[in-house]
């Protein structure tokens, strides 16, 4: 399985805007020529205060607004996005809120110019998969650290009569800037910070906890940030810390986490986030904290396949040097979920009253979506997901 | 001086087109509309058939050629190649080399449509430092892992009759695109190899080697590119070594050394470089051998300066865990001095038969060129600079 790096194209032409009070430069960011619909979840960055500072920057240009867009944004209500956009004849989108916000402002933006119905920019069996050749360009405002979706070109959506959550992307779909900036987090709650953490660490993993192929910088990247996030994580869910390192070195790791760095020319086993979909889809789990309950299980179950990575994890990431390799990667594996249980994410179903019923029900997902034979090799059958769902019960 | 993170923009358009056989995509990558000049140094890219496979995609184009860019470009040549372009109606660039074509092209692309004479590109006392505000499109194949050129938007360029090596750059020099194929290095002589890792290497150092300010993504990126580069320098330097996977992970370290990722929102010590081209530009020794040099003995001279930064690097990159900090410290100088000594790059003047009759004529170079208080501090004085190249006798 080992078969060296594989060719790869990078291309990332988000121009990142970091640091302090940046909002203000949306007046120069955003062509004055355009007329920007500016897109928005619930109420949070109407009530701290975000809003009012993208009014303020946005005086020169022709604006509306569009709130609403769910955490897990859901197909419908993107789609009444995308007629506001066609009637009211808006060209750039703004985006202002997480990663939810993000992915739907996205999928608005390649909505809005398919020559398709939209549900055909889906696949899976939902829609006809149809590449997005052109999208609107979009900017965004990041609040919460968790997805890298303000720096990559992918997003996922809910389609809540399917019980489907699906993914998209396209080479046009990057946003054109992304505004972060740190003390924007000051107003989380712990749980959502907590989920940022968390998301962002398996979304490292997925990219690296595969067979090894020897991308020596990938992995050192993916080392360097899962080490950070284990250092800071625990801070960073204290809300009421608002050391503005602590927070910047959050934000840019997340961003990292996700933007097309650390899977170049290596495999992926986006498995994790494959289970942790049903659970979200069947009983309504804050995505990361499924993440929390399928990763460990995952590691535990897959010890043999992922063994040569798992050592080395254990090894330099976790600073593990006693004891047997079976020894060190068991210890890896604890410590990772004593990590998300420190993090304040329950780490097994029956922590949220589920029992094994989940079982059944869950596989049955999997297979309607097709998910029969995930991870890096394909070799992770609903037999294989069947038992990481057990483990973790 | 410990500020924490600054503020900090992150843009890099470039796409990187990595991996083996790779240059027959320059049918596509370049719009067929151009006209394009191909910009190249020696015989070696004639040699070794790089330029044949380069003419080959470039079939369906009208193309010309430009050869005879130096290692350290000249102004003088470049200004030829300016007048070609400008002569001939050439619209897009294609260098093919190692950073010193890179960098000719960007100066050529940049001058081809400066308002001024391109020597205003330049300031320091040479010419007016004038903003380069536009440019002609280029990409480049990239033969010789070193500069990090390949994707970062700023050159060098030698101006013989004054002796100075001057850097310019701008938003609009980005390479377009830049062909990464691995596999171009095999022919490469273990002269050049162990240039690149050292020129790689120090790059990185003067990103990382400052006062701290907590860029806890930065630091460990820098860190690990560090340890790869430490970790496969030797086989590198095999000139016979032809492993796929090891010149992959060169060639990526390489690039990442110096594509604006390390010094995001962190300060910069480019010291090192700015001593080094001086004696290059004296006693024409070559880049990364300059950097060999003036490095270690920069370390020891600055070792209060820079100690938190340093035993961190001792830690982290050297992992030694034995002895004081200071000891620590010396053992992580002495292991670099080995590691470029290793590597062919001899540190001393005396192995060059320069005795200390060059100490006066550097620091006088120094000063002619302004480089009075460098350093992340701007505390090293020409004292200070004039103790390094003592200490490097």
């Amino acid at each position: 399985m080992n078969k060296g790096i594989a060719n790869f194209d990078y291309y990332n032409p988000t121009h990142i805007v970091f640091g302090k009070d940046r909002i203000g430069e949306l007046a120069t960011l955003i062509p004055t020529d355009k007329k920007v619909l500016v897109l928005y979840g619930g109420g949070s960055v109407e009530r701290f205060g975000t809003l009012a500072k993208v009014r303020e920057a946005l005086t020169g240009h022709t604006f509306g607004e569009f709130g609403g867009i769910e955490a897990n944004p859901t197909y419908a209500t993107l789609l009444r996005a995308i007629e506001l956009v066609k009637k009211d004849g808006y060209n750039y989108l703004l985006a202002v809120g997480g990663g939810s916000v993000i992915d739907g402002t996205k999928f608005v933006a390649a909505g809005a110019l398919f020559d398709s119905e939209p549900i055909n920019i889906f696949g899976s069996g939902i829609g006809e998969g149809i590449p997005i050749k052109e999208a609107l360009p979009f900017g965004t405002v990041l609040t919460l650290p968790a997805t890298g979706s303000e720096m990559n070109s992918g997003g996922v959506v809910s389609i809540v009569e399917k019980k489907a959550k699906l993914g998209f992307g396209s080479a046009v779909t990057f946003p054109q800037f992304s505004i972060l900036d740190p003390e924007l987090t000051y107003t989380l709650p712990k749980r959502q910070l907590a989920n940022g953490v968390i998301d962002s660490f398996v979304h490292i993993m997925e990219q690296y906890m595969t067979y090894p192929v020897g991308g020596m910088v990938q992995d050192r990247f993916a080392e360097g940030l899962l080490e950070t996030l284990i250092e800071i994580g625990p801070d960073v869910v204290d809300e009421s810390n608002h050391d503005y390192n602590l927070r910047a070195n959050f934000m840019w790791a997340a961003t990292y986490a996700l933007n097309g760095t650390l899977n170049k020319g290596v495999p992926g086993d986006w498995s994790s986030h494959g289970l942790g979909h049903e659970i979200t889809a069947l009983y309504h789990i804050d995505h990361a904290r499924t993440l929390a309950i399928v990763l460990p299980s995952l590691l535990e179950i897959r010890k043999e396949q992922k063994g040569a990575k798992l050592l080395q994890y254990a090894e330099r990431v976790w600073h593990i040097t006693d004891g047997t390799d079976d020894e060190k990667i068991q210890a890896a594996i604890d410590k990772t979920r004593a990590f998300f249980e420190l993090l304040g994410a329950p780490t097994h179903f029956k922590d949220y009253e589920l029992g094994d019923e989940v079982v059944d029900a869950l596989v049955s997902q999997l297979e309607k979506h097709g998910l029969t034979a995930v991870s890096e090799r394909g070799d992770q059958t609903l037999d294989v997901s069947r038992e990481i769902y057990k483990n973790a019960l």
